[in-house]
């Protein structure tokens, strides 16, 4: 069996960061430009390869990044375009060292969003840490919250990472139910733009998981700043002082989240390679 | 970018036949067991390559098959072994061809339902209208059957293509309603092993739109035998004398189903290759 046999000609990789997806498409070596309808075939799941979202590296000169030696070209599964995203970040980090693009240590990556700061440790031969920068948590004025499941009415926390989330705490994330519906969080003034919703259960004095409802997606096995708004809840409600770090179980796997003293936050985890391979094209042209 | 960077090493083949998807695993040149484990990691959707199920092709002498080349090892997406499937076949039919293990025209295919003869007509360049014979349809006996769904009670009709089926006919399909939940089929005692709902809406005079609940899974884009238990409702309600062929509509595409004049069903349509690749290792050994 060769590639060759079905002449599917665009190479990409599928990736993820604790069940967060991802195809990356490499648009350095030879210019890819994927449309929105490529977006659309490459990312669904029964007709296309399968992914949360689409990451396409390009050259941050391109996008008039100075900072940067690459800049993450983020598209959501529908063709819309993204800011940015942690779990991608992630991938991205990894497939740079990978493909010989970035050496390990710590590089910055252009994103719409910013240029973000990640760093791959020379030990760590197997992905298994790698840390982006998050910025720092920004609570909310309305602080009463609610959000209404399956399994009751609880309280939320809303915090800006800067996207918005509602972190909820419970004694048991399975008592909130199936998430197979949106939670309903009031008062709907709160969050004009819609939410995600975390729910965490304590595990530790520094450990919690955690369950993620993404807004316009549905519950998913992990969300880099969801991550990011339950650790800073954690922290505050518990009275940690900075630097701290705090693990947060996922469906999806495990993430760290670190606070340096000035609070700014630290997204540490892994990011797997599935497959590399050539897909058939729909609309793009090498 | 080359495959190389990543060393992932077990070639596979994405595909899909009306929107039902499938990894395919060539174990004929070099032979590749796949545990439980490896099926489960291959077709989960983003912690994998995700696919509905997994298709490895195997010697048929390998599984005692004397009257087929190549037998379908069909695994279902947890990792269970599945008896067979007409979109899978067309998938398994189409990759036999374009790997030149089988020329084009009618073959055989060993399955754990026994050997099916399908057929990749040479004018069919485009692998558009691959046919599958389906065996006949049996109606149940139980004839006062009802659907429960979110947009009402239906009635429903039992077939059996062996595998248990219920048809329900409406005017408009979107008014079943969503499907997020499974629909209630009374009496229980009716299908003991659960079933597949199928709900039709008339389109022109052999012609039907289908929408396909598959027991365990949910709502999907297509059902080979699901269409072919629907035609043949839609067949006996329209008093269609055999040979017929009916245009069934599935979300993921377009189906026809033959009847001969013996009421043997045929299911034709195409079959797509979205990529092909290496996969990271999981258990599996070469």
């Amino acid at each position: 069996m060769t590639n060759a046999s079905f002449k599917p000609t665009l190479p990409f990789i599928k990736a993820h960061a604790t069940g967060n997806d991802f195809v990356v498409v490499d648009s350095v070596t030879q210019s890819i430009e994927l449309s929105e309808r490529d977006t659309i075939f490459l990312c669904h799941r029964q007709t296309g390869i399968g992914a949360d979202g689409l990451l396409r590296i390009a050259k941050a000169s391109d996008f008039g990044v100075s900072d940067a030696h690459f800049f993450m070209d983020y598209r959501n599964a529908d063709g819309t375009i993204a800011e940015t995203c942690g779990n991608g970040l992630r991938v991205f980090a990894r497939v740079l060292v990978e493909l010989g693009y970035e050496e390990r240590g710590t590089f910055t990556i252009g994103t719409r969003a910013g240029t973000i700061r990640v760093a791959v440790s020379p030990d760590d031969v197997n992905f298994e840490n790698i840390s982006v920068q998050m910025g720092k948590p920004q609570s909310h004025d309305i602080t009463e919250i609610q959000v209404q499941t399956e399994g009751g009415l609880w309280a939320g926390k809303g915090v800006f990472m800067p996207n918005p989330h509602c972190v909820v705490n419970t004694v048991d994330i399975s008592s909130v139910g199936t998430l197979l519906q949106a939670p309903k969080v009031s008062p709907s003034t709160a969050f004009p733009q819609g939410v995600n919703v975390e729910f965490i259960e304590p595990i530790g004095d520094t450990h919690i998981a955690m369950r993620t409802f993404e807004r316009g997606v549905g519950e998913t096995l992990s969300c880099g700043s969801g991550a990011c708004a339950a650790a800073s809840v954690w922290a505050h409600d518990n009275d940690l002082k900075t630097p701290w770090t705090i693990q947060v179980d996922v469906l999806g796997g495990t993430l760290f989240i670190d606070s340096a003293l000035d609070g700014i936050l630290t997204l540490r985890g892994p990011a797997s390679v599935v497959a590399t391979g050539f897909a058939k094209g729909n609309e793009w042209q090498i």
